[in-house]
């Protein structure tokens, strides 16, 4: 918990933000101190709601003038509590709204920090152009915050996380200067990459405003597929396939276990058995290409001769949207679908993806031995590696004993991921719950590189303390 | 010129080091004090030969001990004069030669650092893999090179500079201690991430000693085409289409003027015409796709349509590649053909690719108002607004008065690219020779970032100290 705020400093910011410009009020601040799925609750004695750039100049100056701490938060879709005060100032960017451009020959699009995803997405699409960057919290995480955490999502496999898709950035900087690195270029060597610094630093080198984010042509084609399988192995042989026949066409490339897919049929609405039969693994597979119908003639090629091979059970090709779109739904149920079954310990984890089979083995085993009955649902991104393994506790018991081995299941599976030269976070970041996990995981010379970083560009600690090394 | 090295620190590296670990014969050392254009000439009291990252290590840590600076040297092909020591010791890593992995189904290669670009081409081949950094260089250029000035290249266009190909880093820190993020994971958010500032850093931060790179699939489709057009705007029209038409599978988009066609004609052996027709313009081409056949179907779909539309005026697509290879040799020798012209004003520049006519134009006016007469030789990579401006001397004329007038010319070039929100070094990077004109173009708030996080990492200031701020 942070040192009581100056009522001076309060004073002051008040004056600096005028009217509009800022909150005291428990009822405009307690969506903000509630983390969306209730596992952290916070508390501020000031919510700033700046309307520029400005704006969060001046509340970061006085703040550092002062060396009182400050919380930035976007859209409040955080997983690891970064965005969470505990009585720092708390520093919204929602009111930064603006897209203030959007250009289709640059292929750039300038966003404002507190636009969100979707109306991101939106823009783009009016110029006939897309922003790849796809989550399940598009309606709510603004680009702000996916950029603070350098959010990965669902078409990473061939555009990356948002560290590749940000070409320029505005941002305030701890000592409550603006850095206006908004640059459009698509090569410029001439020193630091100041912009790959505040990428993912979860707020703590200063508050991102705005970004210019990379655009991508509409694909002409589009084709989407369910697959069963019996093993994950099976899955990235199919993965490496896919690669070389779609030659950089491959969207996605998503796995669900059949545990998943039963609590999808079971907790949530309108949900379809995808397949005939019942496979261990199912993997949806999304292509896309330039050239017309390219797509679909590539599915097919894939998918015949994998059939043919033995290397997956069945298939289907989505006919229409409808069917794509039922598919994604079920991949997007995955969390969802879990929460009525109880108490969970969740993760969110990489390895190479060459390691995603002996990772699934190792921890299938490691987790059945420390936890008998426990059901593991398994599902994500696995053409990056990326790995969603949750340990549900075992079908009809209670929850609190489940719940009290969290840590001690967590660090197993955790244990396992860095003997396979994996990572703790994937794609949520460290926020104030990972933190000390993660130092566990690093070695002492590049904790050092980072505090060190971190010490010269914000000496008195000032952006959200609590959260990174 | 640094101050000299004292004896005890030579003899203390030649002990770590042992026989054939490093060299003090001049005629050894001749080579890597001369940069291969003779524009830069340095020198050193020792050449340090490591055959290991602890050898650097060891290295870097003596030196650190001492306060003696470092110079890193890859392939020495740099432009800048960011390789040549002035009385630092020289730290090759041509030593460090081994390609310790290349995995097809991680997608991830992992070479060491004296490892040239020619050979990490040869070694993803062989497993069926692209790693897509192509440089005229690159039979010389190493990865380690490559990395630490974020090289771009020919195919940026589609695959981004060396920042958005590397995946992992091992380096040596400029405190002498080895940090190992040699990852091959595609997503992971455990903090800030270190090898994207050691890319770029042109040896300001350590010591790269290995790099895990990305590698793409073989395109099974590829065309190649030059283009006549009558002006730079046309020519950017031309590329917004190729766009839309081949769905992210524009490779390489290159303007090339007809001044520059007329200087290959006339200097380099073995050139022709490649239309038939004289154009002020050419642009070329170079689409691939995983599907078979469908770049050479989105190739002539997209000039048909643009030859209709009077967008261009003459279009050839290689039917070979003979052919293929034609066109790329002269857009390759544009820079060697100008050296028979005589005394040049060379930039490497960049600005929002919408932004190429208009730099283009007014660039152009300035110079035939500055230096009338003189021919202007700009060719490049106009998909990523990268443009290689060459200001040549009035034919016939002398050579000393126009090189007199250097400095003053680049000026107003620069001058001309900043006020369009561009780059004065889009590939080459500052080094000793752009870092002062560099700075006359950052904002204070930038400059200080930069030095903080260089004191942050390196207080005593040992590697490279001539490069960058």
């Amino acid at each position: 918990m942070t040192a009581p705020v100056p009522a001076d400093l309060i004073s002051r910011l008040k004056a600096v933000l005028g009217e509009g410009g800022w909150s005291q009020d428990p009822d405009r601040l307690a969506p903000k101190l509630l983390e969306w799925r209730d596992r952290w609750t916070g508390q501020t004695p000031f919510l700033a709601l700046p309307g520029s750039t400005a704006d969060v100049a001046a509340v970061v100056g006085l703040c550092a003038e002062a060396g009182v701490a400050i919380t930035p938060q976007g859209g409040n879709t955080g997983l690891v509590g970064g965005q969470i005060p505990q009585g720092e100032i708390l520093l919204s960017t929602e009111r930064l709204r603006a897209v203030r451009d959007v250009d289709a020959l640059d292929d750039v699009m300038v966003c404002e920090a507190g636009v969100t995803l979707q109306a991101a997405h939106a823009a783009a699409l009016a110029k006939g152009r897309r922003f790849p960057l796809d989550l399940a919290s598009q309606g709510s995480a603004t680009i702000g915050g996916v950029v603070s955490t350098n959010a990965g999502g669902t078409a990473v496999l061939r555009y990356g996380t948002t560290r590749d898709l940000v070409i320029g950035l505005e941002a305030v900087l701890p000592n409550g200067e603006v850095w206006n690195g908004l640059k459009r270029l698509r090569k410029d060597n001439t020193g630091y990459d100041l912009k790959q610094l505040l990428i993912g630093a979860e707020g703590t080198l200063g508050v991102v405003t705005a970004a210019a984010l990379k655009l991508f042509p509409v694909m002409a084609s589009r084709a989407t597929a369910m697959v069963g399988t019996d093993s994950p192995q099976k899955a990235l042989d199919l993965l490496a396939r896919a690669k070389d026949a779609a030659g950089g066409g491959v969207e996605a490339f998503e796995l669900i276990s059949r545990v998943g897919v039963d609590f999808a049929l079971k907790n949530i609405a309108d949900q379809r058995d995808p397949l005939a039969g019942r496979h261990d693994w199912y993997v949806l597979i999304e292509l896309a290409s330039g050239e017309p119908g390219s797509a679909e003639a590539a599915m097919e090629r894939l998918l015949a001769r994998a059939l043919e091979d033995g290397l997956i059970a069945d298939a289907a090709i989505a006919q229409a949207e409808a069917q794509a779109r039922a598919f994604w739904s079920l991949r997007e149920n995955q969390s969802p679908a879990q929460k009525p079954e109880g108490a969970t310990w969740k993760h969110d984890v990489s390895v190479p993806v060459s390691r995603v089979a002996d990772f699934l083995d190792q921890a299938g085993a490691a987790m059945r031995a420390f936890a008998p009955g426990c059901r593991i649902c398994a599902f994500g991104h696995v053409g990056d590696g990326n790995i969603h393994y949750d340990v549900l506790r075992p079908e009809g018991a209670p929850d609190a004993p489940h719940a009290a081995r969290r840590d001690e299941g967590s660090r197993i599976v955790h244990d396992i991921v860095a003997a396979l030269e994996g990572s703790i976070s994937a794609e949520h970041g460290l926020g104030a719950m990972k933190t000390a996990e993660a130092a566990r995981y690093k070695t002492p010379v590049e904790l050092a590189a980072q505090q060190a970083i971190r010490a010269a560009l914000d000496p008195k600690r000032i952006m959200n303390p609590r959260v990174l090394f």
